[in-house]
């Protein structure tokens, strides 16, 4: 079963602080609108709504489709910047790394003795990533990650998972940890479910997919000048008339969005304003609304990064409740597997 | 490179307390007389010579080839009581479970990272295992323990390995690890060194490979009637001439060799002294011999297994200092790799 937003805030209504939310974001570099818009906006509406949300930065990771993980420091405090400037509040969030919760990691042995070979060699996402693998062969950390990743999420017994569609077959390896570990060990996990979002899907500047690898995506830490620059080269077309046609055509649709979102209006209505005024308008649109939208994210960024002891606290604290969590954990799989000595 | 018993002793005695050997069981049963003149020995040894030992009971390994682990405390505890019948002095050597020790199990992950998925599926002992293992599919954990007990070896830096020639190939990826880590992040690891046996291999009773699931070995916590028992049973042949001549006689000659390593002498000795008086007389003298050998460890082991709290006491000193090196280690990897924030 898979819940998406509607269903979620049903959910969230009926009881909030009975659910537990894991999520997070590989520390490769800065968050951009993709990003808020696709998953950020709403860690912090269940934030808001009472949930208790875990943001995880999964570090090794990093390392799964390349050889060294580059600038780590820059990017884990760039994103603990990220999030406190979106509006994720450390006070009931918990921002953690998990190469610093070694009872995290343990959880990862049990879990590999409840997955075979050839499960995990059929997961399809694991495939698509071996091919766009920046490495020679798939290391054995590539292969096995989605296992380590149901560390991640049960150890804090999170029972709700936002994810991409893409991630929906990592996810289903976590519920199958936690069913097989259950069966055989007694019950101690929760089998969480998928949050897909229903945002549609914002692209990048040259209509493909928003990524900073590409440098078609606008970061949350963006200046007036970097929004203006990339808006300018963003793809359009020849008609003049403007509208919110994301079939038939993309780029021009990816802008009227872009606009939508950072207005919070329909990209329909946004459309019909700017009419038969053209690319040229709907681009002087797009470039104002993101800024409009970002300046006081962009403001509060580059306070909380002027001030990287404050980011380290932040982790620190978060470091430690995620600790303090997977200990807990780790003592009640030793329980239940008997290997308490 | 691998160093046999003569060229340890060398090693030895120019300069033990500079080595640390990293040596220990599966907790899957009683240790028997196969384990002692194989490897418990040379342990007491290594341990009376200055060199720092660390026995590990690998208790996540028993899932590599079942599905749940049986009787876990009671054979953890059981061996540990073999330990210290044998002489392993805890005051100078740390007894461990590896899953009492989350920082050695985080290595896990960053190793995982230097070994490819090609190089895991060609391991020898793995296929071996795999062919061997009592269940279904290869598990993800039997597929990557070879560098799980890298962390094994590697989180207190051992730079000796006493290993089987069966092992020869596992220790081969602890070391692989090792140099691709140092060669990575800069020297963190010593690159160890197999210590192979020059034991002659000792059979069980029944002249095939000793072990407990087989019914063939001889525990040392065996008594008198249990020894009288399997040797009783244990095969020979026509010939009333006894001699020691393992290639055309093997039944026989094991069970000199048993009688040999038990008194102390050469086989040739022993069977020289039987000489025409036939096998009921050979089953005699070894079933006193071995019964004089374990009477001492039999009754160590005894008092040692009446008091499970000084066991527990062992133990949990043991995973004390553990964790002690375990954590200075994986410190001293975060800093290697960068990943301190």
């Amino acid at each position: 079963m898979t819940l998406t937003s509607p269903e979620l805030s049903e959910l969230v209504a009926r009881d909030a602080a009975r659910h537990r939310v894991l999520t997070g974001d590989r520390p490769t570099g800065p968050l951009h609108l993709g990003h808020y818009f696709g998953t950020l906006q709403n860690r912090v509406r269940l934030q808001r709504a009472g949930v208790e949300v875990f943001v995880i930065i999964p570090d090794y990771q990093v390392l799964t489709d390349r050889d060294v993980a580059e600038r780590l420091e820059e990017h884990v405090l760039g994103l603990v910047a990220d999030y406190l400037a979106v509006g994720i509040d450390p006070a009931t969030a918990t921002v953690f790394t998990h190469s610093a919760v070694p009872a995290l990691n343990q959880l990862f042995l049990p879990f590999l003795s409840l997955v075979s070979v050839p499960e995990l060699s059929r997961n399809p996402t694991v495939k698509d990533e071996i091919r766009h693998s920046r490495q020679d062969a798939v290391s054995g950390l590539m292969f096995t990650y989605p296992v380590h990743q149901a560390a991640d999420i049960l150890f804090c017994k999170a029972d709700l998972v936002p994810v991409g569609r893409d991630q929906v077959p990592h996810l289903e390896v976590t519920r199958t940890v936690a069913r097989r570990f259950n069966e055989r060990y007694g019950e101690v996990f929760p089998v969480p479910e998928c949050l897909l979002s229903d945002a549609p899907l914002l692209l990048g500047t040259d209509g493909q997919k928003m990524s900073k690898s590409r440098g078609n995506a606008i970061a949350l830490s963006a200046s007036a000048d970097d929004i203006a620059r990339l808006v300018k080269r963003a793809k359009t077309d020849a008609d003049r008339h403007i509208a919110y046609a994301p079939e038939t055509r993309p780029e021009v649709s990816n802008l009227v969005l872009l606009a939508a979102l950072a207005q919070g209006r329909t990209p329909q209505e946004v459309a019909a304003e700017i009419g038969d005024r053209g690319a040229a308008e709907l681009k002087r649109v797009v470039t104002e609304s993101v800024d409009a939208f970002l300046r006081p994210i962009r403001e509060r960024r580059a306070e909380f990064a002027a001030d990287p002891g404050q980011l380290r606290a932040v982790l620190a604290a978060g470091n430690a409740r995620a600790n303090e969590i997977a200990d807990a954990t780790l003592a009640e799989v030793r329980t239940a597997m008997a290997m308490s000595y």
